[in-house]
């Protein structure tokens, strides 16, 4: 058997989900963490590797035995949520831990991920969002704005060839994915874009943001949106959005 | 003239309000900034003296020129905000300035102050309330003990000597204070405590917080509450909650 986790972590003051040498990640923590709590080195295995900065109000991570498919454990799984955060810092916090199969992946085995992005759209700085959302001092998005960039997400929806929304420099076999569903609204000063594929490119979902943002501000128009995603051109799509304003929100298999 | 500022701070990471050589304080930011800003050393007074960790929604403090009641500027008052916030770090934010005369002083002329206290009642751990709420994991609380905490929190309001909910070692002229309303809510995991007084003792807010928590674990009655002012004896009420939770709300002058 696996043990597969779901945890929380706060990504601020860590260099993204995969381990580095020397640099602070929740990978590494995660090791070390399974090391002390089980008395023996560990490989953890993540759902996804997100960017430095970049939070995750869930991810998922299998545990395994270092170089082998399996861990055997006597300590009962619905104690290993507390017995590891007992080793972890106050940025991760695993939430649940059950067993599965030997057989399951937790990258290869998603059926879909949702990101959510925040956008702090208000002229004054909030101390207490610091790190946690983009943010947009001016101009404030109209219900307007938010209609039309609601209406850009929703081109986004389908299977298409997602090169233009892709960082350069990446390689990676296949570009194309399935969004499954967009949305984009606004609660009090927030305004929250939900965005849900089988699978996304590296650093599409602050593209996809920083595209969405170029169409409340009339840089770029909703109706154009499919002909930008033809392109296959990077240019043609807005800015990359800030990695404090990303979270990892849920993962289904 | 002197200005008035209104800000916000997150308090994890300074070492409360007051100037403290070679601590990071919030005085301390403020009294540089505004130094940098004005280009003269200056006085910065605030309306309280927040403990370390404690956070504040909304402070209020003026600056003059040191030595002197009053600041003379060629800066627009309105601009002040975002000028001093280009001098300030993250975790303070300066919302809005105006000028008030010089017999004004942002402590002695408060009526009333506003302070909320949250509690993360929730099995788990959250890493983005880290610092931010008192996490007390069990037991939850259920309606009925929020209902206890209120009406026990009823029993604060009025004119009364808080001898018993004043840090022991303090030294104050009087012990009297006047809680305006004071009321307990539940909104999802978090237990929300909001009192208002013209004054608080050193540590009040965080000892009848700790006195509530007692009233909900069955320790205290509801109604003894009054018996346990009358007796001021701080050995009599409940634990001093942690100032992760503290938060000043308003200031009413």
């Amino acid at each position: 058997m696996k043990i597969l986790l779901t945890l929380s972590y706060l990504g601020k003051d860590f260099c993204g989900y995969q381990v580095q040498r020397d640099k602070r990640t929740v990978q590494g923590e995660l090791n070390r963490a399974a090391r002390e709590l089980f008395g023996f080195e560990c490989d953890v295995t993540g759902c996804s590797r997100t960017d430095s900065g970049v939070h995750a109000n869930m991810f998922c991570a299998c545990i395994t035995k270092k170089g082998e498919g399996s861990l055997e454990t006597h300590i009962d799984v619905c104690k290993i949520p507390n017995a590891l955060n007992a080793h972890l810092p106050y940025d991760i916090s695993v939430k649940s831990a059950r067993l599965v199969n030997e057989e399951f992946h937790p990258r290869y085995d998603v059926k879909y991920k949702e990101y959510v992005y925040r956008i702090r759209n208000c002229a004054q700085r909030d101390p207490f969002e610091e790190g946690r959302a983009w943010h947009i001092p001016n101009p404030v998005f109209t219900d307007g704005d938010i209609e039309k960039m609601n209406a850009a997400a929703q081109s986004f929806c389908g299977t298409h060839d997602f090169s233009a929304f892709m960082a350069s420099g990446s390689t990676v076999e296949s570009t194309v994915r399935t969004v499954k569903y967009a949305k984009v609204e606004k609660i009090g000063d927030i305004v929250i874009f939900t965005v849900a594929a089988d699978g996304f490119l590296y650093n599409m979902v602050r593209i996809l943001m920083g595209t969405l943002v170029f169409v409340a501000r009339g840089k770029i128009k909703a109706e154009d949106i499919p002909k930008i995603i033809e392109s296959k051109d990077r240019n043609s799509a807005g800015v990359t959005a800030p990695a404090d304003g990303l979270y990892l929100n849920s993962v289904k298999y």
